[in-house]
């Protein structure tokens, strides 16, 4: 399969995204190739600087960058030459299987949903992310690709994560829980409480009903179904609080005596690797026609090797054939709602 | 001043209720009152339990309970004679100038306004939770009165905000943030798109533009705007994402020896008194022609405690007055947005 990477995604671009690549492609099959998309002199340059022989490494000119805070539509207008742009016109015309990026997110939403279009029966597709939790990996889904839900997005996003989540987490029957703000039918706004019977009258998901912000932590479903804007705020309040709060204990740890504290440094990094989401690598664009796979802005080159596994995973999976069958399947589909 | 408290609100009512007044009480000033509402025998059997003298707290009938789960309109219809019920009944009166409940969040919301009403020029009243952190208080508001919020809210949220962070908190120029999916105009749906040319266009306000869920533990506001759907995710997120990670820090904690337990216990306990929301009692319904409270679901007697007092400042620095003139020299009223 062949891989293309933004070379230019990312806080860390381009040194971290070249590192990631090379430290992934000795483990990739033989058949398999990368093509990190960027400014070709700069992304050669970082190449030979980081030793790498030619081989299955190749390099597809894109001069323009977007940045992490251009507005999105505007930025693929006004810089048609970017990697982001270069890469999802890469998607559509078969001439890559995957692609990776770091980038801003709004703009590879965007450049993938015009470029690549949806599968068959999707009518919005939402970015699926995976927290590693202690009782097991949760998917929410979406996290920002839809700020503005209709019922029938966040039931396909319910379809569509639990696909997901069994065959590329191992969940065979994955608990789908809605995000609102009681467990009770009568709490939420319109959205959530016409989402809810769709979930409900699907006999293939094992929906657990309205679950509430502390849920997430407490092993009570495997899925969270939520629109764009409230899972944005979920995703980085959940980074916010826990760099808070260690930074909180560090900082209590500072006025302890210097050996005590060097004795809890292992227990907060065995806590702080249990969850560390880059084990994942990038979160996928589920509902687009194709693999895309957006990994957080501070990627470092962990999380690119990671998400080239990923999207592999995702590719040979055949993840987005059965996200179609399981969609022809609804009982409501994007006419009906 | 009379202060009423739901005697049957809460997880741990009415015991912890009863023993919060009880601790208030020797604190407050010789012509303050407390009123517990709730079923008369009940109440008075555990003042007699808690060998409570004769004085100032008195205890107003109301035989019906309103369930943690119960449907607030309906609940509030088929039971007129609950403890929230009554409770709004007798500020609506003038019987009590303040009304303090732990119990059901939704039914609070609609029996207070439907009595007590909206403070003039109030379009809608939201709840403003008050989050302890290391770099100062942060006040959240809406996180839960109002499920979906127009512009003319949210705008009318900062400024009821900054009012009460000022004289409350004793913050100067309190700075406020929009919550939002990016820092980035173009970021939001359309509702937080508009809400911020409101907010921008108010020179009394010190609006720093769109925050992010990260950035609400980064000490870069003091004022946090959102509708109450994404406020009320927010605090149960946050509580739960807390509890989760000091949770898995004791299971890390349980593998070592248990005298390096022993030591790391008063470092958590620190972090953990320092960001206790416990502290600041109830979360104010801003907005409403009252003194109106609402207390943690798990709230214990401290919290209850706590609540009256911060009651009893809200009622002596006249917080409603303030509101009321700030928002009359707002530039957008309620008809207008």
């Amino acid at each position: 399969m062949r891989i293309a990477i933004d070379a230019m995604g990312g806080d860390h671009a381009p040194d971290e995204i070249v590192a990631g690549v090379l430290e992934a492609v000795p483990q990739l099959d033989k058949d398999d190739e990368v093509v990190l998309v960027g400014p070709q002199e700069l992304v050669e340059s970082k190449l030979v600087e980081l030793k790498y022989k030619k081989g299955r490494v190749s390099v597809v000119d894109a001069p323009d960058v977007v940045a992490m805070d251009d507005a999105p539509i505007e930025s693929l207008r006004k810089k048609p030459k970017s990697s982001i742009a270069v890469m999802a016109k890469l998607a559509k015309r078969g001439q890559a299987d995957a692609v990776i990026s770091a980038g801003n997110t709004g703009a590879c939403v965007a450049a993938f949903q015009m470029r690549m279009r949806n599968l068959p029966g999707v009518n919005r597709p939402g970015i699926a992310v995976v927290f590693p939790m202690s009782a097991g990996p949760v998917t929410i889904c979406d996290v920002g690709a839809n700020v503005a839900c209709k019922p029938i997005n966040l039931y396909q996003y319910g379809l569509m994560s639990t696909v997901y989540s069994q065959h590329i987490l191992g969940i065979a029957n994955p608990r789908v829980g809605l995000m609102s703000i009681g467990q009770e039918d009568a709490k939420g706004n319109e959205v959530v409480k016409r989402t809810r019977e769709l979930l409900r009258s699907d006999d293939r998901l094992n929906f657990v009903g309205n679950i509430e912000g502390r849920d997430i932590f407490r092993g009570v479903c495997d899925v969270v179904v939520c629109e764009g804007f409230v899972g944005n705020v979920i995703l980085k309040l959940t980074e916010g609080a826990v760099d808070g709060l260690f930074r909180a204990i560090k900082q209590e740890l500072m006025q302890e005596k210097a050996r005590l504290a060097l004795k809890f440094k292992p227990i907060i990094m065995r806590v702080y690797q249990k969850h560390d989401y880059n084990e994942y690598g990038g979160a996928p664009l589920l509902g687009i026609n194709g693999t895309a796979l957006i990994c957080h802005g501070s990627s470092k080159s962990r999380t690119i090797r990671n998400a080239i596994f990923a999207s592999k995973k995702y590719y040979t999976q055949r993840i987005n054939e059965k996200i179609t069958d399981c969609l022809s399947e609804a009982h409501v589909r994007t006419s009906d709602a």
